[in-house]
């Protein structure tokens, strides 16, 4: 049967290991789903197999987990006081200093929080196997909602004019569908519609623009209405389509396809409680004596039969020699350490770049959002620099809730990070008071912001190959292709080493065929 | 500030009242949303005033609940033994003889439930405010998913194949924006598109379609992919599209329209734990003892200076009279209480035409769906009778859980009313098994189906009004709109008289009309 999902991860820790005899062969694994369990390294290690995991985010906590099933020996240096990495949820203590030299303390209200770093899942990636495999309670992400605004300049009088998602969409498919009927009515397609087509799409057509009887759009109820319809002869009074060419010039379709893109489409996921529940979950599972926080690496070498990783903890110089060591550290601060990694392997992680993001939340003590603008999640567009407000997806008809006031990357976040964090709120709160009106001001009770630049140990959100158009991976690349080969007994892993980049997904994958690769080399050595 | 939803039943109350010096003129009630609130009526009535209410239903519970606010004396009476009317979560202990004489009796699993009447709720709706009021726990509810399927007959070699939502979306959208790519460079719509228009509609086009840069759809990543992609040179594999005339032809896009609907758009919300919370927290706030359950009306009369009601309970026969009757009983068995109504309202209650609707859940003990096919709620569209697989909406990653088999009305529905609950399971079955596969008639651990026209007290899923084409209320009905009228002291109440028909919001805003115009009435006399 077409159309049903499967995930290939498991498929290629599977694979990996048939080939020495440790799990079962199966013809129908890339078709039949498995979630990671504890059956995914089958056959311990006798004796003692040491490594050691630099990075304690998504990459390097899944790899040591899984090495644990196997009976490894794994140490997880991580440099921050917290597990997760750039997978932050900000709540009521998080505290903070960037690499603008400003510290900020987040004061948020108990059980309120933002995810500065990954905030959604999408049904397919091995990230939804992990909640379910450590029980990570999950609950939906608003990831559309017709009640939410885009806002956008134009040549047009609907410039910088918000207008309700579900009005933007209606009006767009509308005006669409009226066009292609004419040109097919018109025949200005009949090379390459039969006329059983076009009876098809004409019908087709009348029903997804909303179309009178003559093929013409002329507004809907899908736009909403001024005011909802009620009882008795209360018949709601609908709101006005825009002009075609205000619709068309004012662009207002232009981020129509994030809502159905590959990785975007709804439902999407989320742990209750933040994203960072998935790490603590790990955390819990590999043994915190495992984890040591606070330790910052200085150097990574290969030695013989091994490799040496030298880092501070509490000011001391320490150092940890493991048999095989997994670099999950941001390609980007890799040359940084003490090394002797040949130039190539060098030259090919100044490949990665670094992408600029970051998020600001606000806390209201008045969700106005729901009381005034009907939006329960979801997100609000605009071409202005905050890109986009994102409206909380839990604690529903609380007196109090954090928004985030933007998410945003590239030239739009560039505009932020170097501002302090009240000139960014200040920024943020004109910006979105443009869209959702004065009410955006007020009833602030708090507020936290990050730049992934400008934290400390990342210094980036996440990375694009050089000379690569796709955002997502490396395909096609030689820095890329090079990375995924051990250097010596250093292994890379990651979501940059992935074709899932900036997805918890693609660190998983990652660590999982690092993990295969590690375990291959012991039981063949 | 275009685009931001309000409500318009607290406007219709506000304004009624404010008539009578009641309430704070405010001319700008219309724009300025307010939920409803205890300040509703302001200013009680003095003395005693009573109400009684035939129907402990979204309408009779709220009428209760609104009139007590104003210090009325009231008196429900509710047929059944449980609060709600036709929101009924079913879940274990249900137990229900319906018409066709069969008895079920519910034995899912402690906590697992489904809604066999209102299961979801608009952002617009009052009925949020309402959950808000109330204390009402609130949720996201699934109702649109990318991951789900579409299957329907048709003349092309796609017909009865099951094709995932996400890439008959894909393939619509992207043939269609080539078709209108190419008519507009063709100049075939010169006549209302000027060069800037077409150069912007083109621009459009490449990104919601997907389009190559000569305009043609090859397919997309939004299809999804044979396997996801994962880390290193696991690049995943698209599935390629269908073609052109397959998809136009194959109706691919016949039910899109649904996610983009006035009242079906995401985000939807629902009460966690079932939707008749709702009324067990209506029910606590009125009081246990003013709701008689079990009283089976038997008449209703007006007389001297009130409403005379009869009802059998507990096999006897009794009585009550007040000042005012709310009758919110479906509009199809008003008609057969002994009353003394005029005719011309007996006729007008026969306009209101009863529509077939039903739902059958079935409890797995295993979360298939999850596991293989990667659905977290939403549903599977089909033209067979099932109509529409419904996915739950909660306990994610459970070991078990309850799926809508089928949720249709009309033609389909009447496939299955007739039948018993185990005919319907085994066509239920097949009909799904041809979608999802045959681990759909497996796991089966219980099951329960109701059918609205066959449910006493009921007899049907809510009412079309005869004559009139719009299916959410009366508009133009001289019925509709002759029963909105008082008869004496009887008004009546219900979803069937708003324009929001077989939503709890038509039934809230109806007994909030009503209410408003009793208590007038008694402020006026």
């Amino acid at each position: 049967m077409q159309g049903l999902g499967v995930t290939g991860g498991v498929g290629l820790a599977y694979g990996a290991l048939s080939t020495l005899g440790l799990a079962p062969a199966a013809a129908d694994v890339a078709r039949d789903f498995r979630a990671p369990a504890r059956g995914d390294l089958i056959g311990r290690v006798d004796g003692k197999h040491s490594v050691v995991i630099l990075g304690g985010g998504p990459a390097g906590l899944c790899a040591a987990y899984e090495l644990r099933k196997g009976g490894y020996d794994v140490t997880v240096l991580e440099a921050r006081q917290r597990p997760g990495g750039r997978v932050w949820s900000v709540r009521r203590g998080t505290s903070e200093t960037d690499l603008n030299g400003e510290t900020q303390t987040c004061e948020f209200s108990e059980g309120h929080y933002f995810n500065l770093g990954a905030t959604r899942i999408p049904q397919g990636h091995i990230t939804l196997d992990y909640c379910r495999e450590l029980g990570v309670e999950i609950q939906p992400f608003g990831n559309q909602n017709a009640n939410t605004l885009v806002h956008y300049r134009s040549d047009t009088p609907l410039s910088g004019q918000p207008v309700q998602y579900r009005a933007a969409k209606a009006d767009v498919y509308g005006y669409m569908s009226e066009l292609l009927h004419k040109a097919s009515a018109r025949g200005a397609l009949d090379d390459v519609l039969s006329a059983t087509d076009k009876e098809a799409l004409s019908s087709f057509l009348r029903d997804f623009g909303d179309l009178s009887s003559d093929g013409r759009y002329l507004g809907t109820s899908r736009r909403g209405y001024e005011s909802e319809p009620g009882a008795g002869t209360d018949f709601g009074a609908q709101r006005k389509p825009y002009g075609m060419s205000e619709v068309i010039r004012g662009g207002l379709g232009r981020n129509f396809s994030f809502e159905f893109d590959h990785d975007q489409a709804m439902m999407m996921m989320t742990p209750v409680g933040g994203m960072d529940r998935i790490y603590h979950a790990f955390q819990d599972k590999i043994g915190s004596d495992r984890i040591r926080y606070g330790a910052e690496v200085t150097a990574m070498r290969n030695v013989t039969d091994g490799v040496r990783v030298e880092f501070t903890q509490d000011g001391k110089q320490q150092s940890v020699t493991a048999d095989h060591c997994i670099c999950t550290l941001p390609p980007n601060l890799v040359g940084r350490l003490a090394n002797n990694l040949p130039a190539d392997v060098l030259l090919a992680l100044q490949a990665a770049v670094p992408v600029s993001a970051g998020k600001l939340g606000i806390e209201y003590s008045r969700r106005w959002w729901e009381l005034e603008d009907r939006i329960y999640g979801g997100a609000t567009n605009t071409d202005a620099d905050i890109a986009q407000i994102m409206f909380p997806y839990d604690h529903f008809h609380s007196d109090r809730g954090v928004v985030v006031g933007y998410y945003n990357n590239g030239r739009q976040q560039r505009a932020f990070e170097s501002l302090t964090h009240r000139q960014r709120l200040a920024k943020a709160v004109a910006e979105g008071s443009a869209i959702h009106g004065e009410k955006y001001g007020r009833d602030i009770s708090s507020s936290f912001s990050g730049s992934w630049r400008r934290t400390k140990f990342s210094e980036g959100a996440w990375v694009g190959w050089r000379g690569v158009s796709d955002s997502h991976g490396g395909h096609g690349s030689s820095d890329y292709e090079k990375l995924l080969q051990p250097v010596g007994r250093i292994h890379f892993a990651g979501d940059h080493l992935s074709n899932a980049i900036a997805w918890q997904h693609g660190a998983f994958t990652s660590a999982r065929a690092v993990v295969t690769a590690v375990h291959a080399r012991v039981l063949a050595s």
